[in-house]
């Protein structure tokens, strides 16, 4: 009997939600049941076009409506998901299993991979996918619709798929146009910029999936260096020398980014930068050192934090204020202050956790690829990007291929942090640290 | 207390299995859990590759073992499947909901997935399907393996994945040997042969995906003439004059291969015939008629089986037996005979069932897809297996763009068989029919 | 005996002239002797490439020497050609025939030809003609070597040999950077000014050839209008909107330019015109008017030649000097200055000659292309360019295409001007005709 | 008077050979003349295909009074050259000596150029050139054009133009048919045989042009080997083996094929086969030795000869006649015979020649490439043609990079033939020689 009642509380639910919804969007959602029926069999590739070009017109509020209705009306009958479930729990059996696995498996899913017959279909599913992700805080209802996306375009998008793809000037326009939109890390301002970071001493490689031909999916930018890079903006000059890259030892990766929003929590930076690594290793056999030159995203955040607190920080995050004001004087700071924010910089990598893990999202991103802490560069990064969010400084992370799968191990394991002893060293003569050792390290 | 009895059988079985495995086998199984474990991460390609060619380098007995503990120990973990389905059965709330999904998804899944990163990792699943297909009658514990890989493949071979390619002369030798080996309806004798079926009045269209650059995944033949072909042979013969494609009024389907066995149960076919009509509809628009020349596989079988228990039936396959004896005398038949054979083969079309749908395999196909019997054609395959399976009859199906919606739901609903009036009248006059009609229809 | 002493002061005044010569001119020319002989045919590759380097990094003034040598040293033996000619006119069989063609063809040919074997080679010998061409004024002696290399190239760059590419936003960067070096009429400020350029009603089509395969030839601009455009800006505006290439009727070429200066005197214009109006007739068969909007490039100087003598005209080109001072404001023109100039332009095109043919070098292109003279449009390029060399006016020449060739032949026989009768109209009623009616035409 | 006498003689004769010429020929003419004039100019492409299908359709006798048109009518005029000739003779100005150039070109030249405008057209030249060459012998007036033909496809084909593609099964069946089709060495017998051909322990290679896309302009077939091949038969056998491409120190070019018959007297061979030298010494640095394993194609010819005046040598051809009764006995033939037989072929590579160069065809363009003869072998190509032409003996010529450019110097300075100390060994024990000294050699 309650069973009954909650089925009927059900249908009534599902069957109000319908009747508030927008003309429009129940028009959509009659082909987009019709796409899962048998109609969809034969004629999918057309509904399938239908469907999305409807869905491509709707008004904001409409998409709303939509993604609610897919949220909720899409979704594993409950009651026969208690069914099968109980089923299950009588009898473990291979057959109960199998039921009880096709029927958790959301109607959606099979909706999305009958929309991807449409041309064009599997980039209009990730731009879906961007659109309810940038909703989802304000529609926790939402979630599960989010999280079927991210199964399907997992599977889709698997790396084995992926093509990896070296840019350079002879690439097409529309493809570099799209580099110069969604770079992350270091903006390319003009088409010239973007010129200077595909010459000889540059690499840029992206992968690209076979459904979106125009579009990268992610791309490194690398610079191919005598030495280990310190600092930023020469990298990015576009008046620098163009250097030998036959006369270089050192590869700098020194952007990445992810392109496509939509395809959030599927992760491609550690494939790409091991392939890479590889590519070049044997182009290169000069090149012996990999490694980045990474900003710090979260490091004055998290020195504002502990100034609250702690006096002798407050002085210094008074500097930094100056320095913001004064624009790019980080040269003349005092070699002190230089030496205080370094070490509070070691530390902040050492000792700085957010459930055990690194504060820094960059660190947990290339330390869980193998890679090891290996040098602080102070006023490195002088653009107001850098000072505000980095203090100046980036940070090497170095890929040695002998280590990498070690480091990554360990840290999987326990979030061991690999970093150089100078490093190490610098963390422990920090003001922060327990001894409050204070040397002034000259090896900086 | 059951419970943890059961666990502990569970996990006692678990280990006894593994001991009875081959060193090789238990090596390659430590690889498999190594690639699904963190290290895999990191280091997946490498270990895919590893595994795979372990894999490949197996004794067929290995194999065997190796797919047992895929489909044993792979699999959820019956007991937290339980757990998760008795919780939501408390309470079915979304997070019960995804914790279910998760726990039922077997860990196979996942480990599949990683396996795509080695090079050529496709294909290499695709083929290790084959194999499990090939053992399932024998090993039916392989079912839920199966399942997941038919799972996976489905969602990989999504049609929007797909590529269409015309294959004409200049296409690579790789791919046309792969026609000659696959082509599975009427056999490509040699290079002479195939060449001939890619003269300007033949087309071939092959559906490609992008992890299989030199393997077509379904191709079909078509033959542009002017009328709809009533025989095979001359659409064969390797020496017939070469029509001119702009004169053909009628595009002839006689022939669709699916190549990859690993992919059974991933349907192609109905999605290719419908983009190839459409696309020879652009190129050719005088061709008005798209039309199948197909066999007709199991109606000797239905015949004979009638024939037990029909003394008129048995008096046609004696018949049947002499032609069979004597080569293709087809064409010296008595008329008597012929209409007889032609009316108890529209009879088999509009009545012979298995499951309330059409006996006849090719027929669910084409009917499936909205095509509807036109017409039988006497003494149209001629050759040992035309007259073997046939009784050398084949059978137009033909796709009418403004019907093949309408047909499609009809047959999908209640397996509605869409036929020519001809057809109809046929059958009604068979020996088979209530009424027993018969008449020599001359219209044949 | 007068012969000896010939030969003897060719061959002294050759030794001189090599003993004067820059030391790695001498050397390069040892390597180009080399090319020629024995060694360079198994060593061609290398020698030409040795040779084309040694070229490259040459000072200006070892150039000159350089060129000197190949007009002077290259050339055919006046002893042998003398001789050859001589036994000609005595038997002129086709032996001495053959002979003569033999000893009249300069080693330079044979030697420009192994240097092509040099990798990029042809682009190098392009590059090389433009050298020659910038300094044939200043040395009259290379006209020889310019005459060889001029014969070289149109035999290599035979029309038959390119390849039309239509350029569009997915064209490779390098190549749309030439774009915007090379324009030669409407330049391009920007990518964003280029980006218009390649929208959905616009055209670009440029010919390659196989052996400079980033470098364009020749390329055109189209706008694709509703109706024949009579103002320049509009279309070169980058945020004018974009119009459906679907709704056109006309296809405006308002850019033509020809990119490699050392291929002057080998004609690609025409045929790439006619390929172009070809194509786009089968691609949109709604465009029926194919036509021009060009610059008068030397209508502003011929006015201020007559000007001299025509006190009427004298006070015109005084309105014309205000307006080149007062920026542009030639819409305020008075009626009465716009109609007077029309037909100035009008009688300019119809009796403004050079050796029989119009003075203007681009009626004299397309007129010999078969094109006829249109319509003139007042105020229509307003740019700086436009109002000093063309006073702001701008004419259509239309191709239609059952026109072209008898229209080509009436120019090709008599310089046979083919005009609108409005355009001969207005020349009629300019104050510079005859019979001097004057009339205001509204029909402008 | 007598020119003008002259003059009318060769227009009244042109004018008689006109009106005894086919209609359709006449036609034609009328085409090409068109071509040639103005119109030719706006109307080139259209006029040239024109032309060009008209050529085709011609029967063979109207194809010979075509060719005697072209070779007679498209000529410079004699009185024209005379003329030029006369004032060069009189004034060796540098415009006496352009005129000259210019009267001195045949129309005919120009022609052609225009007519490569048609679509294809290269192609069509190609085969024009080929039946002229098959008619010369009968039609010696043919000269001229051909040399016209060659001149011009001498320029169009310079090898900086071609194009070098390795021919593998992935190549397109319609260029691979072609392979088999055109191989002039070793018979490609079928698809089988073709495809161990281009295995992974052989290489094929061949020259493209890019107006005639798929059509092999030359090949190369190379087979990676351990050692030096000294028997054609087990590289052909297509059941042979694959061997490891990375394990072979030595690459035998054991077939070189020239295609197109139309491009005689343009050379492609050497250029080849250095390209393909320098492509695997790149690839698989292993390759140490680059050898051919060459026919003998006049050996037994010219052994016929000498035994006419030689009674030893008539006993040995008597033996060589056996074995061509007998078939393929050759390993059962005496020790003495053998040593005799290898002996000769030394002394015939040595000294057998004509006009200074060696007799051997084969040997001509290896040894002018700068290959060197390095060692003969016994029993090496035991097909019908391999005994019947060069007593079923083969050669290895050597390239040596190092010594390849000295070696052909010498070749080409005084046709100095480098050999092996073995084979020059060999040919001093020849009976034909001097010292007439006779020692079995074991060193075979």
């Amino acid at each position: 009997m309650l069973k009954a009642s909650r089925l009927l509380r059900f249908m009534s639910e599902r069957v109000e939600r319908a009747r508030r919804r927008p003309a429009r969007v129940r028009r959509l959602i009659t082909l987009l049941r019709a796409l899962l029926s048998q109609r969809g069999e034969v004629s999918g590739a057309r509904l399938a076009a239908e469907a999305l070009l409807a869905y491509e017109s709707l008004e904001p509020g409409e998409v709303d409506a939509l993604f609610d209705s897919l949220a909720a009306d899409f979704s594993p009958d409950p009651a026969e998901v208690r069914r099968a479930s109980d089923a299950y729990s009588r009898d473990a059996s291979p057959q109960n299993l199998r039921r009880l696995q096709r029927v958790v498996e959301p109607e959606r899913q099979e909706l999305f991979r009958r929309l991807n017959l449409a041309p064009g279909g599997t980039a209009k599913i990730v731009a879906l996918r961007q659109r309810v992700l940038e909703g989802l805080a304000e529609h926790p209802g939402w979630t599960a619709l989010d999280a079927d996306l991210l199964h399907l375009l997992s599977s889709w998008f698997n790396r084995g798929f992926l093509v990896l793809r070296r840019i350079d000037w002879r690439t097409s326009a529309s493809i570099l146009e799209k580099l110069i939109q969604y770079e992350a890390v270091h903006a390319i301002h003009s088409w010239r910029d973007l010129r200077r970071r595909l010459q000889a001493d540059r690499r840029c490689y992206a992968f690209f999936h076979p459904a979106l031909p125009d579009e990268p999916v992610i791309f490194v930018e690398v610079a191919l260096t005598r030495g280990m890079s310190a600092t930023v903006q020469p990298l990015l000059d576009h008046e620098s020398p163009v250097g030998d890259p036959l006369a270089a030892n050192c590869a700098i990766f020194y952007s990445i980014t992810n392109c496509q929003k939509g395809l959030r929590g599927v992760s491609f930076g550690s494939f790409l930068l091991k392939i890479v690594v590889e590519d070049l290793g044997r182009e290169l056999p000069r090149i012996k050192t990999f490694a980045t030159l990474s900003p710090i995203p979260t490091f004055r955040k998290w020195l504002a934090d502990i100034a609250k607190t702690s006096p002798d920080i407050g002085a210094l995050t008074s500097v930094l204020a100056e320095i913001d004001a004064s624009g790019t004087a980080l040269h003349k700071t005092p070699a002190k202050v230089r030496v205080e924010l370094t070490q509070l910089c070691a530390y902040y990598f050492l000792h700085a956790k957010s459930d055990n893990q690194p504060l820094d999202p960059v660190a947990r991103f290339h330390l869980n690829n193998g890679a090891s802490l290996e040098r602080l560069n102070w006023a490195s990064d002088v653009s107001s990007t850098g000072i505000s969010r980095s203090a100046g400084l980036t940070v090497n992370y170095v890929y040695r291929l002998s280590d990498v799968e070690n480091n990554h191990e360990r840290y999987a394991r326990d979030y061991r942090v690999i970093a150089s002893g100078t490093i190490k060293r610098l963390a422990r003569h920090c003001s922060l640290s327990a001894g409050n050792e204070r040397v002034v390290v000259d090896s900086l």
